[in-house]
């Protein structure tokens, strides 16, 4: 009898119903338990704000770290790497500064980047292994090393467990705003948090997507668990958006736990909710990309695995030709399906449905009539504030009947883009 | 004794004086003996402007394709590739329409492209294995067909051995100019000439460059060396171009030879001239890039091997962030050094230098002191037309000693890019 069946549901649905544990709280970094941070103007940005944020993680943390792939890297990118081998993935504190990426800038990077920690570690009274360090800035420019070390004492001073917000603005450069998010559920009858901030902007690729992005948690979890939930994370959020095609000398994404151990049986729900924590950073970072005017939603379904549904859908998001579009509210779907073709991703082009918000375009690879000003509405409706609260433009590939889908972030090309790009060091 | 030592000159030296061999001539694709063209206004663009051209090369021509790698591909790409495998690689005319890319048409796309080709074939009294097609405008839009069937008979009445120029005016989209190109040298006691025509203008990216090139030569010469020659020169001409990353459904390059045999011996003199009338297209396809001010020329040497280096100044090239700072007249050298660092090849960030035209940035990978105004104005000057015999900004990457070099070219990306791709269709 249907009644007596075990109902099982799909990995999909698990997945939903393990983020609905999760509910949105104030404050970001500093919302689990026991983290501080603190943001000030140090003096490195010659606009004279805030450039300085430092994040204190509570006794006994664990951190997992991402960072860009490309071969020109700064040097406090190497500096985590080796610090967080040495530690076996033990860290309490990182510090960020804003104004200067500190890459590019030969053996006086590295020199900098180790003095600035130093320095650090001890006003913390920390071992210097588990002090990080990121930048993030113009390439090739030294960090103002007179101003860093002189804000330490204040930096420190300032730690606060309320200091969420002021770190989250002190890591901006041209984003218009702080990104910072925090989620709260129960899980085996205790409170767990999951806290994160981001910046972005410029440069935001695949491949450690965001510039700089932090995430805490006030859960006791071993290293190896830890950073191979993370790298999942990362995967399904930071890397799934995309503002210019241009990955960063700098990208890095540390996430911190400390607490209480959590039992083994909530882990998949811890997991749901730092993908809630991640995205919802991920795609704050997209939507403030520069010159952006909406935030771009690629959602692809039908290939054959997960990992070529992403592809495809990045190669979609990335395309300067879709995003002038989306841009120009036309409903040029030639370009999308053009994108995908050219993913290296196989399918069957005859086999492909579109859809732009509730409008499908295509079906079978062939275009259906459709009401082109209703189409165009849609965007143009997300993009000038009449849904300011929703200001995703939505599409939607179907390639066939595989069971692997995939999303990825991005935003619009507007001439504002170039202008800001055209004139950033000059 | 050094007077009695063989004089052996290096492969790049042997190409730069068989290069020598060529000057330019009047014309574009009918320069060469017995080659005929035509261009006519058909009215299949609503702006009444040129839309129809032919081509018809000598009787036993050979020909050699290059076409897209999209997944995602015009009927008429799969019917060449079709034809010229039947035909053994012999054809003798194509047919080119502008306004309607026919892509993403479905069975009506083959249905029509075929029939544009049997009727044609009829006209000019031709095997219809011989007779190829291209199309090139918006996607997922079906040809014309009543326009084109009635300007059949008026483009073969008007093929001329001087109608070049006309065909290249009738396959333009959103190009500015035409583009075509003729050389001529005396190989063996006789003149052979090569020519050549292309349009590109937006999704211009490698993996077959320009929407449509095409290219003319008067010997005769066997179906596979000449195969093997043109793919070589496309490798370091079309597709070493790239204008904003999108390859398009439609891509094709097609190359006709047919006249009296060469001596093998001036093969790999035919060869540099090939590639000099590509390398020449190529660069006035990029040059003329949607919303482009300056051709970017961006060389790199000291690699591994050539693919290598190759692979690192596209990546440049096509940098957002790269393209945007040389609009903005801005030497923004980290973004360069970015760019290379995540194209996927090795080479040690300590060993690179860097120049802008005659300025040197960086040594060593890191930054020199320069005059910032100077580099500026070096960009500048050849942006607002002070330099118009030379419009090119040069950068130069050296990131080894290995021997492998490569060239990309581009343009720069402008707020006006933005604008005439935000509103193509609409």
């Amino acid at each position: 009898m249907k009644g007596q069946d075990v109902i099982s549901l799909s990995p999909k649905a698990v997945s939903s119903a393990l983020t609905s544990l999760w509910r949105p709280i104030a404050g970001g970094l500093t919302a689990p338990l026991g983290f501080q941070a603190s943001g000030i103007p140090a003096g490195l940005k010659e606009s004279g704000k805030p450039d300085l944020a430092l994040l204190l993680a509570p006794e006994g943390a664990v951190c997992a770290g991402t960072f860009t792939n490309s071969l020109v890297r700064a040097a406090c990118v190497d500096l985590c790497v080796d610090r967080l081998k040495t530690a076996g993935g033990m860290a309490r504190a990182v510090l960020i500064n804003s104004g200067q990426a500190n890459a590019c800038t030969g053996d006086r990077g590295m020199h900098d980047s180790m003095q600035a920690t130093q320095r650090l570690a001890e006003l913390l009274a920390l071992p210097v292994e588990q002090v990080l360090i990121c930048s993030t800035g113009v390439i090739g420019v030294p960090i103002a090393m007179d101003s860093l070390l002189a804000g330490l004492p204040p930096l420190v001073k300032a730690l606060s467990h309320e200091g969420g917000a002021n770190a989250a603005t002190a890591i901006l450069t041209t984003d218009l705003v702080e990104k910072q998010f925090a989620l709260e559920a129960e899980l085996g009858g205790r409170r767990v948090r999951i806290g994160g901030m981001a910046k972005g902007s410029g440069m935001i690729h695949p491949d450690m997507a965001t510039m700089l992005g932090y995430l805490s948690c006030d859960v006791g979890i071993s290293v190896d668990v830890w950073q191979a939930m993370v790298k999942r994370v990362v995967d399904r959020s930071f890397n799934a958006i995309t503002v210019d095609g241009d990955t960063s000398t700098n990208d890095s994404l540390l996430a911190f736990a400390a607490g209480e151990p959590l039992e083994l049986q909530y882990l998949e729900a811890l997991e749901a909710g730092l993908m809630a924590v991640a995205q919802h950073l991920a795609k704050a970072s997209a939507r403030d990309g520069e010159g952006a005017t909406c935030l771009l939603e690629v959602h692809v379904e039908g290939v054959a695995s997960d990992v070529e549904a992403c592809c495809i859908a990045r190669t979609i998001c990335g395309s300067s030709l879709v995003k002038t579009a989306v841009h120009g509210c036309d409903p040029n779907w030639g370009r999308i399906v053009a994108a995908a073709g050219r993913a290296g991703v196989a399918f069957d082009p005859a086999a492909v449905a579109l859809w732009l918000g509730p409008h499908q375009l295509l079906e079978f690879g062939q275009p259906l009539s459709f009401d082109r000003l209703a189409v165009s509405r849609y965007i143009q409706e997300r993009m000038d504030g009449a849904y300011l609260s929703d200001d995703t433009v939505r599409i939607c590939l179907v390639v066939g009947d595989g069971s692997g889908d995939g999303t990825a972030w991005g935003c619009d090309l507007s001439d504002q883009y170039v202008r800001i790009n055209a004139d950033y060091t000059t």
